[in-house]
């Protein structure tokens, strides 16, 4: 570490994927940061990168954090916890040196920074440490309901946020105890999420809607879709508000 | 209506409160469109307006749609509801004469529009007649945990997001029953929400965040914030990932 001044750590909301959704305030510290990291698979650009490319500047600093290649493993066994955690640590190390050096460092993450987003490994690490800002940003789930033009939750309903990993028993209990759900995760946990939402009785409800506001989305009633594998951006909707007036 | 062009309907999501969170998306909505529509209390110029104050031209047309005077009747009474769905009948019959007209009507919704917003109302009356686009907006409870620095759910985590105008013991059920929630409307609610969160083990967890990314934006843990009411817009957050790596 230096004993000059440390940089500025900025968690980026990016949004759910058109770039026209990303935040004046995201434009203006992508424009401004030193360096830009993001969160990719091996051998690949990351989304996060590709919808903020226009914005960045030639001399900006690019610091891709590679995921560790992970597919063999469970993501409950002991090994891929390990494996990951050193992924983030090392992350983190990478980051750090930039900080010490005095530059900003903007961070992106899809839709907003700390909604199940890989960004918050990086802030529990670091925002002690450093002067750190998250900057919030539209998620996936109003992307997509807004793109559908489904209206989500009025009044006093509840809205449950699930994530499509967990068990069918549970995720069948859950969307039979609340007003509106958004499942999140689909992928290939499709084929048990339609039978949680059949088993609790709202299938014929849910919209199924994929890379919502990317340039190839899609969307359709869920009943209507068979059960091959989802995209990685993908989720569902299960609308609230039944009186509406 | 005119044998011409019928106007666009745009649902317009402001963001928290910072205009600097407004979308590229919306910012340019606002910039082209003829009409801008807001709600707001009677004698009030409405939040949502004051956060696009910079951006509208000299010539645009404003077009308040201003609540009716409801603080002497329970909103669950029947004359509550028959007044207020006049108002929204009344408010859409407004903005369609401007769509017949041919004219782009952008209407403010704070936050998200259709997370609770009061633009749905009219969505669902004008959708089906009119061209109309949603733009989504950063809701609160992002503003507010970005703002708190509070990583809200990771991996399997099930986020609830609670009214607080909700039944003391529904609220302190669904408390222990997730791992995160959000706390919406809060207001004259707090003293109820607090015994709901106590009752469910989880007030020392929670964190009070009122006017997020406003000027006069505050936080503070709800344990040490006394029962005065909150203001308008206030709410709670009940962090999830309790492992953190
Ligand atoms: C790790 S979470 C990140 C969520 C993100 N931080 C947010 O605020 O929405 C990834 C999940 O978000 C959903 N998702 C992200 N972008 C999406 C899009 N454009 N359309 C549909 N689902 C999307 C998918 O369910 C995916 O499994
Ligand atoms: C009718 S709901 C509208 C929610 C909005 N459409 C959204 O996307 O967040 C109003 C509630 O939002 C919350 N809220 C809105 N803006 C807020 C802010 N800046 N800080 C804290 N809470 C806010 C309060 O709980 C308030 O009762």
């Amino acid at each position: 570490m230096t004993a000059g001044k440390t940089g500025r750590l900025i968690g980026v909301g990016t949004g759910p994927g058109d770039p026209e959704l990303l935040t004046v305030k995201a434009v203006r510290a992508l424009k401004c940061a030193d360096v830009v990291a993001y969160f990719a698979k091996q051998g690949r650009n990351g989304n996060g990168r590709a919808v903020v490319e226009h914005l960045l500047s030639p001399t900006v600093t690019l610091l891709p954090l590679f995921y560790p290649v992970t597919t063999e493993i469970e993501t409950r066994e002991d090994s891929y916890k390990s494996q990951i955690a050193e992924f983030y640590n090392a992350s983190a190390k990478a980051v750090a040196d930039h900080l010490d050096a005095g530059r900003t460092v903007a961070i992106l993450s899809e839709g907003d920074p700390l909604f199940y987003g890989s960004y918050m490994h990086l802030h529990v690490r670091l925002a002690a440490r450093y002067s750190a800002e998250v900057i919030p940003g539209v998620t996936a789930m109003s992307g997509c309901w807004s793109l559908a033009g489904v209206p989500i939750v009025q009044g006093d309903d509840v809205l449950s946020v699930l994530p499509g990993t967990m068990a069918e028993a549970e995720l069948a209990r859950r969307l039979g105890d609340t007003e509106a759900a958004v499942i999140m995760k689909v992928g290939r946990n499709l084929p048990k999420i339609r039978r949680a939402l059949e088993t609790s009785g709202r299938l014929g409800e849910a919209v199924y809607v994929e890379r919502g506001t990317m340039k190839n989305e899609a969307m359709i009633q869920l009943s209507e879709r068979d059960d091959s594998e989802a995209p990685y951006f993908s989720l569902i909707l299960v609308p609230g508000w039944k009186e509406k007036s």
